[in-house]
């Protein structure tokens, strides 16, 4: 097996000092609350006293599913590769709220069902056309999920190579939520029935179909450690997300996770390598049912709550400035002292 | 008396077009939450389907109160002149959230206790150095605060006519928790003790300090008309706000309203010309105390929760993006029909 990357851990002992940093700043101690714990986080991260984010990268990882051959979602495949066209022509949502942040936006092909013209703004990365349906066999082969985690390590670092501070994770996937309910139920772990929700949305029958979807490929397999379960029953997109957490942990990126799926390739990762965990940031709690059990088994609080479920890293690129933010605070912030000693 | 500004409400016949314009957009209906509700507001306010915003300045109302003679703060008034210097130098923190997120930060002088230099990005608005000490006397004369809303109000047109699309309100000033808490009770309205908090911070005496000497001021007078509670408790930075709100509503510009204090200002807007509402959003329900209770009374809801308890306009600066992104959903992406046509 390949070996994954070495991750080192942030170090303890830094915490104490960057707190300390923030309770000298010209304002009460813990009077910015959520973004205190973030400035600190990224102080961590990049470890140092003074952290800036100037640049932040957005990838939207793109897959298709065959378990949607068991009716799990409203949308046809086709939907995929039509949802990746409007990324790159810059017309989709999450370009729209990219456009508001300054994220720049970025399409990897994973494993889309169809074959895409090139674009320069277009990462062809394609391991399948779409997976296996997970509902009657494996969804990926072990080389497939490696292959796909190998190649989101070398995005994220070549993504950090080229200045990117933040790594920020989308993905799209008709079929997807299911996919990340899945390995929700092995990885966090929890029932079954708390990981399955909406998606993209259903009526009452709709629903019913996902859910006797999932259960079927659930049934066909006890996998629960990590790799077996990205085999069994993830994605193309979910693979490679996880290799770019790791990835982007790899060389002390901070990782802005999304939505449901992005958080459910961010648990893959950190069940592969814990120490991924010190090096993600959680953009948003999302209406997705499962996403706060999710959220609460990683031991995570996310940093906005919009009611958002679509996905697409719509969430991360909202939640990007405020990691900008965070370290602006501690690297440009007067010091209390110097304010009460007065311009003399 | 000055007439308040003319404040026309939205017209409620636009909702459902921009719901429905929103619904045909190239993703499931309602899957951006709270994002497509900023976005409707958005459009209501600007009255068109296709709104946007391209400018948000964010203006930090300071002013002193005679009532920290009280003890109702831990700190001296002489913070404020102080902490004025420190958002003119940028060093702040509104100025470092500003800067991550395109905000144009100006300060005025409402009403400190103290000579300020000049200086270009300062606007010299003083109405008085400090207020009365309300727990004796009230804090300003019926003049004085229609000086103050008069000036607010020209202020945000002013702001209007250099292109701003977004009026944000910040704050500050020594004491001004305590001022807000007294303008919250009665026009909320809401009991006392709901609306007194910890301010900038305090220990168990601090506290008791503090809500002795509001208590002596509540005590003195049973104003309940908007513009007599704003005489009685008000501050010169928060009667200036307030006129903020009118003044923007006026020109229909979208009013970004901060945290506590801001919203008590707000609050007192809303009281004057209930039709102002329609112009206003919450940036973030803060940590302080009265928070949530005078956002229920105002039936609003805020974009943020961040546990900041820090006033400035910081939470407004970080909300500033989400308002962007709001508005560009509605003009920039493309719609589900184009997309499912594919690009023959």
């Amino acid at each position: 097996m390949t070996a994954l990357p070495t991750i080192t851990p942030v170090s303890a002992a830094l915490e104490p000092l960057l707190r300390a940093r923030l309770d000298g700043k010209a304002k009460p101690p813990g009077s910015l609350g959520v973004i205190e714990d973030l400035a600190v986080r990224i102080g961590l991260i990049q470890n140092r006293l003074d952290p800036r984010i100037a640049q932040t990268d957005l990838y939207v990882f793109a897959g298709d599913h065959g378990l949607t051959n068991e009716g799990v979602s409203a949308y046809p495949s086709s939907v995929t590769a039509a949802m990746v066209g409007l990324y790159l022509s810059g017309r989709s949502s999450v370009s729209a709220f990219a456009k508001a942040t300054g994220v720049r936006v970025h399409v990897v092909d994973a494993g889309v069902d169809a074959d895409l013209p090139a674009h320069p703004d277009l990462i062809a990365a394609k391991i399948r056309r779409g997976t296996r349906n997970a509902a009657r066999e494996p969804a990926l082969t072990q080389d497939e999920v490696l292959r796909a985690i190998a190649k989101g390590v070398e995005i994220a670092r070549s993504a950090a190579a080229d200045g990117a501070d933040v790594i920020a994770l989308g993905e799209m996937g008709i079929g997807n939520s299911s996919s990340a309910a899945l390995i929700m139920h092995r990885l966090a772990p929890a029932p079954l029935d708390d990981c399955v929700g909406q998606g993209t949305g259903h009526g009452a029958e709709g629903m019913a179909r996902k859910r006797a979807g999932v259960a079927r490929a659930a049934q066909r397999s006890d996998a629960t450690a990590p790799l077996a379960v990205l085999c069994e029953f993830g994605g193309c997109e979910i693979a490679m997300m996880a290799g770019a957490v790791l990835g982007a942990a790899s060389v002390r990126r901070v990782v802005l996770v999304d939505g449901f799926i992005s958080t459910a390739a961010a648990l893959a990762a950190v069940r592969l390598v814990p120490a991924a965990l010190d090096y993600c940031v959680f953009a948003h709690g999302s209406a997705e049912r499962g996403h706060p059990l999710m959220l609460r088994a990683l031991g995570v609080r996310p940093l906005l709550d919009l009611d958002l479920r679509l996905g697409e890293g719509t969430g991360a690129a909202l939640a990007a400035p405020l990691l900008v933010a965070a370290a602006n605070l501690l690297t440009d912030v007067a010091d209390l002292a110097e304010v009460l000693a007065g311009p003399g």
